[in-house]
């Protein structure tokens, strides 16, 4: 059990989830005797969590070698067993991504038509939130990878938020179809031609107006769009910080504001988009942000219990046997 | 003389900027009717300034080629031929981004050592502000092109900021140097070896934090950085101005609140930033937003000023020439 708190954020949270889905349980995944001090909070629902003890730990510095060959009675691997083996219906972590996508990848293999799994998240809009992906798995793609991030993408939207047809973009650096590198332009046309409600090419500020329910690109290109969004809106929050301090009046015309500027947080609370989607692989596993706090964590649960209801994984099989009329769609289990 | 507003607005950022800097002339390039109407109000300055008539109009939806080979007396055009000619010691449009970069790159050239012209301009960071290059002009790089972005930049940042040895990023998925795909990989290692002072990788949001004076970038992932943080910013300021305007408590809250807020705008003001320098041409060449208020435009007149003065293009091939052994800096004229 990773992430910068441990089980003293992550136990809470579980059991705050579990209180509030009457139709869950849970495994605990970890060190039982670091586990232990946190769960007697947990006794009222005892008879719908228990405790997996996992010996090894994978920490944030770890290469993935490590993760993958060494640590081998690590929670990471110890999860993604239990997913494997049917045992659990989805996993969250708030651990090593590195780790936690090559140790999910290694145990429970990607989906039949999927080359590559990639990480996808929702984040806010103008118009309520939108899908981003891949944002770091990925560094180098080519062409047919964006479709099946599309691909992907679209079913997340449409498990997550029961959305019919979810419109599908593709992130460039203009909107005409001529624009963009080479991989992307062909990407767009794989797309155009994939029967997914593709809206074409989306620019960066296309993300946060809505432009499309799924937007598109490499990891790389992901990547620093939302690390350099985390980025801003943490310089505006200590720009704000600081003008609200500067002298007393500031400072009351702060309280008198607070109200509002709560609700304005709130409104754009990361902790309500917690929670990444490892796609394409066979079964359901979420990264929690390392630093989540309870609340966070608690909505990474939630998206990992949707994506299990909905069948995500296999409804992203079949969709991808459909399109290559392989026939029906593989099961997971083979 | 394009962009949104075009003379309306330009023209009086000119007169202002003119009263401002008192060693400055400026030639006006455009139709001279279209001008006309705007010239009286520079009546005093009128020893400063002079117009250049140029009879053709590049548009926004203009081909880069017809801005190239139909429409040869564009004020484009025009103006890139007074840079070359030595009659202007720097240009600077709101026009045509693309149009802008070609027809400057037809006309004055790029400078010895530099394969391709990039796109740089100032973002506000928490430590002040920072260069970002390249911003959409090369969407596909060697590591070769990123080591002279990153050359490019660091003689940007001390023109314009009078720092000595500006520190240079390479932006990328991860602090650590196994990071990131193979361009990003060899660059850093070509980074390394340059002399600059080079600070490793920087991620997305090391951006706002100012880890680094110039950040490097190939353009795509520039463009696509820059417009989600723009995309993102109109996001943040539509939910602040909504949530103030909920109900009568909130707009009273405002109103106590306004000094503030406004402190906080001024301080991320994208208009103090406007001017992004097209770097690597035989010549100052500064790109306004096409949307650029006359605040905004004198920004950029101001940016190219310094430039000229410092002879950013000059310090450029300098350093090119003494990084590749070549003798002597080549001048401008050749």
């Amino acid at each position: 059990m990773g992430g910068d708190h441990g089980p003293a954020v992550i136990v809470p949270a579980v059991f705050d989830f579990l209180r509030r889905d009457a139709a869950c349980s849970a495994i605990l995944v970890g060190r039982a005797e670091a586990l232990q001090p946190h769960l007697a909070a947990g006794a009222a629902l005892a008879a719908r969590w228990s405790v997996q003890h996992a010996s090894e730990v994978v920490d944030m510095h770890d290469p993935v070698a490590t993760a993958l060959r060494v640590k081998k009675d690590s929670s990471l691997r110890v999860m993604a067993n239990l997913v494997k083996e049917g045992r659990a219906d989805g996993a969250v972590s708030a651990g090593n991504t590195g780790a936690l996508m090559a140790v999910s990848r290694f145990v429970l293999k990607t989906l039949p038509g999927i080359d590559r799994p990639a990480i996808a998240t929702a984040l806010p809009t103008l118009r309520g939130h939108s899908y981003v992906l891949d944002l770091g798995a990925n560094v180098d793609c080519e062409p047919e990878h964006l479709l099946q991030f599309g691909i992907m993408g679209a079913m997340l939207a449409a498990a997550l938020d029961h959305e019919a047809r979810p419109s599908v973009g593709l992130l460039n650096i203009g909107e005409e179809d001529i624009k963009g590198n080479e991989v992307v332009k062909r990407a767009g046309e794989l797309l155009n031609g994939s029967g997914l409600n593709f809206v074409g090419n989306v620019e960066g500020d296309g993300i946060y107006k809505g432009a499309a329910d799924v937007v598109v690109c490499d990891g790389f290109v992901g990547n620093v769009a939302l690390k350099t969004s985390e980025g801003l809106a943490q310089m505006i929050r200590a720009f704000l910080r600081e003008e609200f301090s500067r002298s007393l009046f500031t400072k009351l015309a702060g309280l008198v504001a607070m109200p509002v500027l709560n609700a304005f947080k709130a409104r754009v609370d990361h902790r309500r988009y917690n929670g990444a989607s490892l796609l394409g692989l066979k079964g359901v596993v979420v990264k929690s942000h390392g630093s989540a706090d309870a609340f966070a964590f608690r909505h990474a649960l939630e998206s990992a219990a949707v994506a299990a209801r909905e069948r995500l994984p296999e409804k992203i099989a079949a969709h991808m046997a459909a399109m290559e009329n392989l026939g029906p769609a593989p099961t997971l289990c083979d």
